[in-house]
């Protein structure tokens, strides 16, 4: 049950930004620390939690614990350190091809997770088909998926920083290596980006560097 | 300037769970509720602070406020009321045909606000011009781009959560003609989504209906 009023212990602002300005694309992680499993926990929760388009949730998070994985996907990642380094890493994929059959068992979930009866949500289940039945010829549905997944890594960051946990989201890999080390096309997934989690090495110069960011003026309009 | 320590202020698990869980897509917006200054300009900042691929930015953020704007358009928003009703509307908006021109911007302000000299940032910038200038034919340069615009909307929806505002992601618009009726062809700019945020109105029925997530073992795998 979701709560109507807001809950009285909601988070300042200041507090707000002070995670979101401590965190940075982390460089160099400390080897020698793990981030405690209940902490962990809320992290992979907070991913579970996060929002996408029609509540569909294209997306599957591997958590790769395998020393020798980790190293194979630091061959395929630049040879970024961060990749073996961090405390714990992160693949994000993307369920391809969403379709009807993903409608269903959206469906199916909110009967079961509400206990409602099906025809409580056959309106909505037409609405979603109604939709993924219909995309124009032009419309890339393993694109949009994609963007959903990039929420969800918006929110984990997000997330992560108030958690005082370092991040360093890696487009800059192979994802096609990725899939093939991983064995992604059998399981109809992409790998989108590759998420070292953990503590800043505490000579990570980077850590030091001011933020650089545009101005306000430039990236927020009011009309 | 960064700190290299966790900041000792760092938010609990339970904290940051606590207002992920009480957000939800919010139906009705309360129209009596305003969201107060400070807190606005801090939501803005969040946006500004969100992270993107190379630091590049490749975006816009709109806030509506000019009323006859609203109601044009929530009439291509499928007539949805939040549109209007929500303290606050934005914009999400990609910048298009991402190039060379940007590496070279982006490489500007981090002299200025790094005050380096443009020979230390040289390597970077041939960094980010290597890759821009070389994209692969079959690379939609706009939906990378794209896909950073969601990152900020993930980072954004987690803070407003975070500060206890409420927001309706909406994809479901007609992008073109928000296009049209903000003007933003002329801009380089296209619409991803539009966000109302504010207050849930007390009889948003939707409030008070359970979230429904596929369990953990469904979304995350370790191996």
């Amino acid at each position: 049950m979701t709560s109507t009023a807001n809950p009285s212990i909601h988070i300042g602002t200041e507090q707000v930004l002070a995670q979101l300005r401590w965190r940075y694309a982390t460089k160099r992680f400390d080897p020698t620390r793990k981030i405690p499993a209940a902490t962990w926990q809320a992290l992979e929760e907070s991913l579970r939690l996060a929002p996408s388009s029609f509540g569909l949730q294209p997306w599957k998070f591997l958590v790769v614990e395998n020393p020798d994985l980790r190293k194979q996907l630091m061959a395929v990642s630049w040879n970024q350190a961060q990749v073996v380094d961090a405390s714990h890493l992160v693949v994000f994929t993307v369920k391809k091809g969403v379709g009807p059959a993903d409608a269903n068992k959206f469906a199916e979930a909110i009967i079961a997770q509400r206990n409602l009866k099906p025809e409580q949500v056959e309106p909505y289940r037409q609405m979603m088909l109604g939709f993924l039945n219909n995309l124009p010829a032009c419309f890339d549905v393993d694109g949009w998926s994609a963007r959903q997944v990039y929420i969800a890594i918006g929110q984990f960051m997000a997330s992560a920083a108030a958690l005082g946990l370092d991040t360093c989201p890696m487009e800059g890999i192979d994802p096609a290596a990725y899939d093939r080390i991983l064995g992604l096309e059998a399981k109809g997934l992409q790998t989108l980006c590759s998420m070292p989690v953990g503590y800043r090495h505490v000579d990570d110069a980077y850590a030091r560097l001011a933020k650089v960011r545009y101005p306000m003026a430039e990236i927020v309009e009011h009309i």
